[in-house]
């Protein structure tokens, strides 16, 4: 082990070596809430890609299991070390190397957080609209997880928005993959394959991302609803209708007396319909024209009363911010209402009336209860799960997750399976898929020191 | 061989299996200008996921090598088989399984053509808007190249538009991957890898793709502009305007002389005009709404004349229509004209112009020309070569390609690799990447029976 110290001392300088009493809490966990925090043995704080490739190098030789970290703010611990393991902390690659106006690219390091970029990008009439709801999240967390978010209804998720990469192969090659440009088909693409794969295939050292027209006018709009069948019949109209709403959600009774108790919202809402509705949808639209969408405001609202909208709200500026800062942060919600997990599960978004009703059985059932929100133009279900015995719990979530892909969705639709979902993954799964996907990880990493534990468990 | 004959017989049935005279010429090449055709030993017609499963494994048992087959249209001949191979037609799967309105997807088998699958989502008010110009491809061809087309700078490529597929191994097994779901975040994206793998990697042979409202009003612009230096200066103030045309193209002027001239067109563009411009730009904007597409009718042609075009005209039904069918139809007109190969090369759309201005140096300094049109909005330039000698011409387009790549683009943008560019991609590309994606391949494609000299040489 001082060997392997001083080893690695010597490719970042031991002021950015990290080992024993000198690392932090932090680096034990991440915000996953089902993963004892676990102290690595080193951090190392690389400032170039040929560092980490250093590194990687070392730790291949040294067979010490590699884990990547960014903020720390992933939902799935697959930024949780092991004992013996090396935390590979991006902080000191943090810089927006260039915001190309022209092709409407950014090109960062991994470091970079979400908040940053939007900054540098805001300051070109652009943005990058990947929102997963955690503007402390960095760039090259966002590609481990394939980040998505409110507003990847309307601009797609980090696989949709990262056009390329530079990536340190665990052997040590440093590779470049896309590039500035929108369409490629030369070969395989590594893009979209490293993209997701929670730092066990190739750590990214520089991403390319798309920005988009950053449109100055917003609206936000209210729609509480009897119950939340109903506003799950809304949601395929209102993405047929072309209004293209960047925030589509909708958020149960349970959820919204959460976050307006934490955050103290003002939404206006009368009594007797908070009394009433089990379920409210939000929907946001912008525009560069404001007279256009005063129109889509007015069309919107329309649709909502014609499609059982119990009342329709135009938030004012103030207390919209607050209600989708207030959704963004429903996590924390959840966290401080007792709940013993948060899941997020994607399912076809017709079918997501179904899965809810199956889920609350199924946590009935159990001897527990779910609640949530979610992204619902996207049928990606936010869960807490109220359900103190772990095993009881377990068995819930895999009935909630098989069920899930039965209909045709997946275990997880943003969040990643990292530490924590990986069990369920292996068990559900086709043996014949993950297989191949070990197969590509060996491809990668044939010794195996990425991230080992996550995604195969 | 009379053994793997029966063998393939008695798996999709005497009748759907082709052998020696009965393979029609057809089977024997795509589209490709520089790559000789090649007749296979078989041609099987299998009606099912199960039947290419078996298929696949009596191939690698016996060490047949396998190529797939949609319509030919190809360009790259990704789809020119080997002369002991065997050629998978899947001109028998070609149904549309379903238009899944709620979902806004559709499931279809990979035989089905675009012209089809536009005929039943249009009936469903959707569209599919992957156009590569060629409506008589086959859904699965596209996802072997990952085809793209001019509607790409609005609606992505093929890639951008597959959410997810049936495929079966090269080793038998049939997976699923991915679904009705716009995200995922579960494990390599195995989807996207298979998409653009050229038959490589695993045969689809079911495709789920994404569908998108068909907006019913659209409108056509043509501008004449000086020089192409002042069309592709343009390009970037388009995109930026949040017009969001879902055409954008350059057509220079020996291209739109071709396409005149074999398409007979009349554009009401005066001789004067004519005679004077160097360089087209064509611009479509759609909308559900009539008075909004008016009105950014009318900015687009303000743009425009502020940025220099000569005239604005905006094509009337019929004329537009023509002239999006023989820029789709560029490709015929460079054959016709006698154009010695047709590649498609992508640049970060700021770089065409350098890009250009250097491949017409680098052709004329080989003795030869080049001219062409592109999909400006992605930086895909389409280039027809002229270059009688074969050495002269793979030494022009070697520099080509590899400026393109200093650029930061790729030798291919939507075309592939195929066989005709595999060899420039080997001389060009970073030999820890190719390593990369052979370890990939083998580890689908064990025995390496898919598609041997597509990608790797």
């Amino acid at each position: 082990m001082g060997d392997v110290t001083a080893q690695l001392a010597a490719i970042v300088g031991e002021a950015n070596l990290l080992t024993g009493e000198a690392i932090s809490d932090d680096y034990a966990h991440d915000e996953a809430l089902s993963s004892p925090p676990q102290k690595p043995a080193y951090v190392a704080k690389p400032a170039s890609a040929e560092e980490v490739a250093e590194l990687l190098k070392a730790a291949s030789t040294a067979s010490v299991p590699v884990t990547a970290r960014g903020s720390g703010s992933g939902l799935s611990a697959a930024a949780r070390p092991l004992a013996d393991g090396l935390v590979i902390s991006f902080e000191r690659m943090n810089a927006v190397l260039e915001i190309d106006v022209e092709n409407h690219v950014a090109v960062v390091q991994p470091g970079v957080t979400l908040a940053e970029l939007d900054e540098r990008a805001a300051a070109a009439g652009l943005t990058y609209p990947v929102y997963p709801g955690e503007l402390s999240a960095t760039i090259g967390g966002t590609v481990g997880t394939n980040a998505g978010g409110m507003r990847a209804v309307k601009y797609g998720v980090t696989r949709n928005n990262v056009l390329g990469l530079q990536a340190v192969l665990p052997t040590g090659e440093i590779i470049r993959t896309g590039g500035r440009t929108s369409k490629v088909s030369t070969g395989y693409d590594l893009t979209q394959l490293i993209v997701g794969s929670e730092g066990t295939l190739a750590l990214a050292t520089e991403v390319i991302v798309k920005l988009h027209p950053r449109l100055p006018h917003g609206a936000t709009v209210l729609a509480p609803f009897d119950d939340l069948d109903q506003v799950m019949a809304v949601v395929p109209k209102i993405v047929a209708s072309g209004l293209a709403p960047h925030i589509l959600e909708y958020i149960d009774n349970m959820t919204m007396a959460a976050m307006v108790y934490n955050e103290k919202l003002e939404l206006g809402v009368p009594d007797a319909i908070r009394e009433r509705s089990q379920a409210y949808l939000l929907v946001a639209l912008e525009n560069s024209d404001t007279g256009r969408l005063g129109e889509d405001v007015e069309t919107l609202g329309g649709l909502l009363d014609e499609l059982g909208a119990l009342e329709v709200y135009v938030l004012e500026g103030g207390s919209a911010r607050k209600l989708v800062e207030a959704r963004e942060k429903a996590f924390w919600s959840a966290k401080a209402a007792g709940a013993d997990d948060v899941v997020d599960v994607v399912v076809p978004r017709s079918a997501m009336p179904v899965f809810l009703a199956k889920a609350r059985e199924l946590a009935l059932a159990a001897g527990g209860g779910v609640i949530g929100c979610g992204h619902a133009g996207d049928g990606n279900v936010h869960l807490a799960v109220f359900c103190k015995d772990p095993e009881a719990r377990t068995n819930l979530l895999t009935g909630v997750f098989a069920y899930a892909m039965e209909l045709g969705g997946a275990i997880s639709g943003e969040h990643g399976l990292g530490r924590t979902k990986a069990k369920y993954y292996l068990k559900l799964e086709d043996p014949a898929k993950v297989e191949l996907l070990r197969r590509i990880k060996s491809g990668f990493d044939p010794a195996g020191i990425l991230n080992p534990g996550v995604l195969f468990g």
